[in-house]
C-alpha cells in the first residue's frame, strides 16, 4: 500500500460531493424530514467482504457537506485490507443527517473500494517485478479523479488524468495525421513543452518510426506475448529513456507473464470496468 | 424488452453530459488540438461481447454537445441484444470532435450496457412469473437517472429515483422514530399525500404492525426463503392492495425460487453493483 | 399548526438563497459599501398585520450566507399566529450586512407568510372535518420547495412537489394516450413502482374507467357540488383505498360544503395565487 | 401601454428559465415520459379573467429551452388588455414537451400578468397627471428582472433594479452614518460618479439637510397628504432638478390625491405584493 | 489614499475566487500532492518594485477558500505605497495549501497593484485640482469588480460598473436612435428613473442638443484641448448641475492641462490597459 | 506565425464567455434596451496601432452567445501582423446585440492581442536560434487558457497549463520535501507516470542532484549569463535528453544573449505581465 496518496484540495471535489447529495435528496428526504428527527445518534460502517478500502475521507466530507456537526471517524486508513465484519468507521451527529447522507456516502466508498480491491489483486501479481501497474481513461463519467485515486490506493500508478496532461497517439490519430513522424513533429510545435508523447504501436515498423521521431513512451498495444521481447529489444537498442507500456487484454492470469518480459508499465482498465462494489453497510447504534 | 422507455428532457441531462466532457478535456485535448485536425471523418462503434445495449441516444447527445455538426446514427435500439463484432452506431463529423468525444461517450455506454445486460439476465430468470424485478438506490453518484434508465432498458421496473419520491422506513428510521405505527402516523401528516410508504420488515410482528398502520408496500428484508410464504399469507389475509417486495442477497441462482413464492417485486442492486462494463470500441474509417 | 414541519437540508436551499443575494447586490451595495459601515448593530422585525409567520429559519440562513457573524433570533416559530406590532425576530451583527441583507430576507418571509396565512384560513374552515386541504403545482418559479413549506406551515398537506413524485393524468394526457385504461396500464410498466397514479375526472364514466384500471387517486375536477356525492358513492362502492380529491374553484365560501361531501382531500392553489404578502418591516435599534 | 419595453438578452434570463424547468421536472416527468408521447400537437392559452398580459415572450423561450421544436405564437402582445375567454397564444410541437412545460410557463405568465394588471390600475388612476408611478425592490426573490419587466408592461417606470444602480439613504443608513450631510459627502467619494443619491425623509428638517447636501432625489416617506405640498414647496424653492418621490401606503384610493400635489414620482410595492395571479389555462387541441 | 474603499460581500466574489483556484489546480496539484506535504509553514510576500498595493484582503480570501486553516496577515493596507524589498504579508498554515494557492493569489494582487499604481500616478498629477479621475468599462473580462476596486484604491472614482447602472449614449447609439433628443426622450420613458444619462459629444452642436434634452452628464470625447473651454462655457451658461467629463487619449503628460480647463471628471482606461503587473514574490520561511 | 494553433472545444470556453457577458450586462443594458433598437446593422473593427491580432474567433463566439443571428467575419487571421487603420473584422446583425456585446468582445481581443504582440517581439529576437520561447503560469485569473492561446499565437510554446500537467519543483517544494533527490523519488511513486518533472536550480550542486535523480527538465533560475554555459556543459555531459530552460528577468535586450548559450527554452512572463492592450475600436456603419 502506498501511504503517500493524497487527494486534491476539497475545492476541487466539493462541487461533486454536493451535486451527489442534491441528486439523491431532490425535493427533500421524505422519510427523515417527515419523521422530523432531531436527536443525535451514531452509526457504524461494517464491511461485508474482504478487500481494500478506499474513499473514507471523502465519505467524511460528504457528511460534513450535509451537516457540519457530523463527526466521521475512520477506524482504518484508505488502502488498508479489511475483513468481513470489520467496523471501518464510526459516525456521530444529528440522526436525520446520518440517515439522509448514508446512501450517497456508501455508494461512493463501495464503488471506490471495489476498484482499489481489484487493483490490489493485479498489483500483487507483479509485486516482485519492477514493472508498474497503471490505469487508463476508462472511468465512470464524473468520477475520473476519484476512481484514479482509488486506483492509486490499490497500488497502481496513474496514467493520464485527462486529455490535457499528456499526448496519446492512437491508431485513429496517426491515420488522421498521416503517419507517426508527421504527427509527432507537428505535436512538438503545438503542445506545452513539458508534456510527453506516447505512441500506440502494434508492429515493429511502427515502433521504429516512434523511436525515430523521439516518442517519450511507446505502447505495445495488444501485442502477442511472444512478440513483446522483440519490441523491447528494438526499443532498448536505441534508447534507455523511452518508457515501454504494454496494454490490451491483460488479465490476472496473464499479467505476470507480460511483466516478466521487462516492460516498464502494464496498463489495464480492468479494475475499473471489471470490478464489483465492495459490500459495506451502515448500522445505527 | 420494454420499447417504451423514454429519457427525461435533455435540459435535465445536458449539465451532466457537459460536465463529463469538461472533466476529460480539462485545459484542452492536447492530441487532437495539437494535430489541428479539421477534416471530416466517420467511425463505427463495435461491440466486443454479447449483451444488451443501453445509452446510444445519450452518446449521440454527448457528441452533439461537443460539436453540433456530428451525426450519430444508431444501428440498434437501446434494449437490443447485440453480438460480438456487431456495429451498433455510425458516427460522422469533424474528426477532431470524434476523437475528443470518443472516450466519454464510450465510457457511458459501456457502463450502462453492463447494467442493462445483467438486469436482463435477472429479468429473464423470472420472465414467466408475474413477479417484477426492481432496482435500488445503490447507484454510482452522479449517474442515478441514467443507471435507472439502463435498468429499465434491461427490463426492470424502477424503484425510488431519490429520497423524495417515496418513503422507505428502514430499521434505522423505525428505531429512531419509536416504532412502525408511530412513524407511519407521523409521516402521513407530513409527507406529500400521493407518496407511498414502504416498510422494511424482517419478522412477522413487524409485518403485522405494518399492515395495521396501513403501509402501502411491505418489504421482506433478507428473509429466509421458507419464511416468505408465511409473510405473504399474513399480508394477503389482510389486504390485496399492499405490494410485497422481497429484498436482500438475491442472486441469479435464487431469484426464481423467491419469485415463485408469489411476491410482487424482487429488488436487487446486483445489476448496478455486480456488473462489468460491456466492451465496445470505436474504429475510425 | 403542524409543529413537525421540517425543511430540507441547507445543501438543497443554499444555492437559492445565495442566488437571491447576488440578484439584489449585483455589482455591489452602493449605499452600505459607500458608507463603509463596520460597527455592529441590531434590528427588530415587526409585523404590521395579523397572520401566520413562515420562513424565519430561512431568513436567518440568508443573513448567515451574507455574513456568518450575524445572529438571527426568532421570537416566534414558523406557524405561529402574530399580531400587528409584534416583534418576531431580533437580528444582530455587522450593520452593513444587516442593511444589505434586509430586503431579500424580508421579501421571502413576507411572501411565505402571505401564503401560510391564507392557507390557515382555508384549513380553519374545515378544521372539524376529516377532509384535508392540499396545495398544487401552481407555485412561483424557483420557489416550489419553499412555497410548499409555507403551505404546510399554514396547515395544508402537500400535493406533488414536482412532475417526478407522482403521476397526474389530466385531460390532455388521457386524450393524447387514447383513454384512461390505456394510459394507466402503460404507466404501470414505465413508472417507478412506488409512485401513485392520480386520474382527473369530470364525468361518471371517467370515474368508472379510473376505478376499473386501478387508479390510486381520483380527482373530481370542477364538479358541481350536488354531483360530488354520487361520485364518492360510485368510488366507495368499489374501493375503500382509492383517495378522492376535489379540485377546481374552491373558495373560502365553498370549501366547507365541499368537505362535507366526504372527499378525502380538497386541493387549491388559492393560498399561492390569491394571497397578498404579509407586511413586515425592519427597525434598526 | 408602453410598446417600447424590451427584455434583457436571453443570456441573462436563460439560467433562470432552465432552473425553473429543472425544479419542476426533477428526476423526470413521470406522466409524459411514462406515456412515451412522441407525436405533435397544439394547444391554446386562454385567459379566464380580464387583465394585462405580461410574459408571453418568456413563456415562448421556456418552451424552446425544453424543446427547440416548439413554436409559440403570441396572439396578443405583452401589455395588451385581454378579456375572459380570449386566446392569447397558440403553441405547437411535440406533445410531451407541451405537457411537461405547461405548468412552469403558465405559472410565470400568470404571476407577471397579475403584476402588470394591478400596475395598470394604479397607472390609470393618474394617467392625466404628470406624476409617474414607480415600483420598488419588494419583489419575489429570483424574479427581480422579470417582475420589474411586468411592472413596466403595466405602465410603471422602474425604480432601482438592485442595490447597485443607485443609492438609497434610508433611516437606518442615515442613523448609522451620523446624519444626512455626512452620509452624502462620504458617498460622493465612494460611489460610481454617475449614480444618483436618493434620501428618504419624513420631516422638513431632513428635507432641508437633503437639499443642502445635494441629494438627487428626495423621497417623502409616509408623509401626510396635507404635508406634502409644504415639502414640495421647500424643495422647489431651492432646486428644479431634484426629483421628488412620494412613498408609503399608497392605495388605489389615495394615489390620485397624492399625485395632485405635484410630486414627480409615486412609488408603491402594491402591484407586486398585493396582486393576485391572472388566471390562464392551457387547452390541448 | 482613500481609506474608505470597501469590497462587495464575499458572496459576490467567492465564485470568482473559487473558479480561479479550480482553473489552476485542474485535476490536482501534482507537485504538492505528490510530495504529500502536511506540516505547517509560513511565507512572506515581498514586493520587488515600488507601487501601490491592491488586493491583499482578496488574496487572504483566496487562501481561505483553499484551506480555512491558513492565516493571512497583511502588513500594509490596500492603497499603501510600498518600496522594493518590503514585506507586505505573512501567511501561515499547511504548507501544501500555501504552495498550491501561491500563484493564483499572487497573480491577482500583482495585476490589481499594477492598476492601482498607475492610477495613483494619474491621480497625483491632478491632486491639487478639483477635477476627479475616473475609470472606464475597459477591464479584463471577469475582473470588472476587482479592477474597479483597484482603480478606487489607486485614488480614482469609478465610472459605470456595467451596462446596467447608467446610460451612456455613444455615437453608435445616437446614430441608431436618430439623434440625441429622440434618444434621450425615449430613454427617460424606459430606464429606471434614478439612472443618469451621459451623452458623448464631439461638437458644439451635439453639446447644445445634449443640454437641451436634459442630459445629466456630457462627455467631451477626444476634444482638442483648446476647444474644451468653449464646451465648458456653453454648458455652464445653461446649467450648473450637468457634470462634464473629458475623455480620450489622456496621458500622464496631458492630464494636468485638461484638468485645468475645469472639467469635472477625466476618464481614462490607461491604468487598466497600459499598466504592468507590480512584481511581488513569495518566500517560504 | 504558427498557423496550427487551435482552441479547445467551445464547451470548454463557453462558460467563460457567457459569464463575461453577464458581468457587463448585469440587470440589463439600459442604453440599448432603453432605445429598443431592433433593426440590423453592421460594424467594423479597426486597429489603432500595429501588432499581432489574437482572439478573433473568440470574439465571434462572444457575439454568437449573445445573439446567434450575428455574423462575425474576420478579415485577418489570429497571428497576423496588422497596421494602424486596418479593418480586422466586419460584424453584422441586430444592432442592439452589436452594441451590447461590443465592449466585452473588444476587451478580450485587445488584451490577447497585447500579449501576442509582445510575445512576437520576444520570439523575433531569437528567431534564428534553435531556442524556443515559452510562457509561464503568471496569467490573469480566469484567462489561463486564452492567454496561453495568445502566447502561442505570438509564437511561443506553452509551458504548463496548470498545476496538473507537469511537476515543477521550486525552492519552496525542495526545502519542504528535504532535498531534490528525496522529492523526485517520492514524486515518481505518486504522479501520473507520463508527467515530466522539472527542477528549478540556481547552483551547480543542485544541477548535479537534479541530473542524478533523473529530472526531465532542469530550469536555470535567474542564473548569471556567464554561468549558464557551465550549467549546460554539466548537464550535457550527463544527458542529451534533459531539457534545459533558462528563466528569470529575461528582457528584450537580454534574450538573444541567453539563447546563444544554447539553452533549449527561455521562459518569461513578460508578454503577459508587461504588455499593454492593443488598441482596437468598433465603428458602426
Amino acid at each position: 500500500m502506498n501511504t503517500m496518496v493524497s487527494l486534491p484540495p476539497w475545492i476541487i471535489l466539493d462541487p461533486l460531493l454536493q451535486s451527489w447529495l442534491r441528486e439523491d435528496i431532490g425535493h427533500g428526504d421524505r422519510t427523515t424530514q417527515g419523521l422530523n428527527l432531531h436527536h443525535p445518534g451514531h452509526a457504524d460502517w461494517i464491511v461485508k467482504e474482504a478487500g481494500v478500502v478506499a474513499g473514507l475521507p471523502i465519505a467524511g466530507r460528504i457528511f460534513s457537506c450535509l451537516d457540519p456537526q457530523i463527526v466521521f471517524d475512520s477506524l482504518v486508513e484508505d488502502g488498508n485490507w479489511v475483513e468481513p465484519g470489520q467496523v471501518i468507521a464510526r459516525i456521530s451527529g444529528p440522526i436525520a443527517a446520518l440517515l439522509t447522507g448514508e446512501r450517497v456516502a456508501l455508494n461512493l466508498v463501495m464503488r471506490l473500494s471495489g476498484i482499489s480491491s481489484l487493483t490490489r489483486a493485479y498489483v500483487n501479481k507483479i509485486a516482485k517485478l519492477p514493472t508498474k501497474f497503471v490505469d487508463t481513461r476508462k472511468t465512470t463519467p464524473g468520477l475520473r479523479i476519484l476512481e484514479k485515486y482509488a486506483s492509486k490506493i490499490g497500488g497502481a500508478i496513474n496514467h493520464r488524468l485527462g486529455l490535457d496532461d499528456a499526448v496519446m497517439l492512437k491508431d485513429n490519430h496517426i491515420q488522421a495525421a498521416g503517419g507517426i513522424a508527421l504527427a509527432v513533429s507537428q505535436l512538438r510545435e503545438n503542445i506545452p513543452y513539458p508534456l510527453t508523447i506516447e505512441v500506440e504501436t502494434s508492429q515493429l515498423i511502427q515502433i521504429e518510426e516512434a523511436i525515430a521521431c523521439g516518442a517519450d513512451i511507446i505502447m505495445l498495444d495488444n501485442m502477442e506475448l511472444s512478440f513483446i521481447p522483440k519490441a523491447i529489444a528494438l526499443i532498448r537498442a536505441n534508447s534507455k529513456q523511452i518508457k515501454i507500456e504494454a496494454s490490451g487484454n491483460i488479465t490476472l492470469e496473464t499479467i505476470h507473464s507480460v511483466a516478466k518480459t521487462g516492460v516498464d508499465y502494464i496498463s489495464s482498465s480492468a479494475p475499473v470496468t471489471q470490478s464489483k462494489w465492495l459490500d459495506i453497510s451502515m448500522r445505527m447504534e
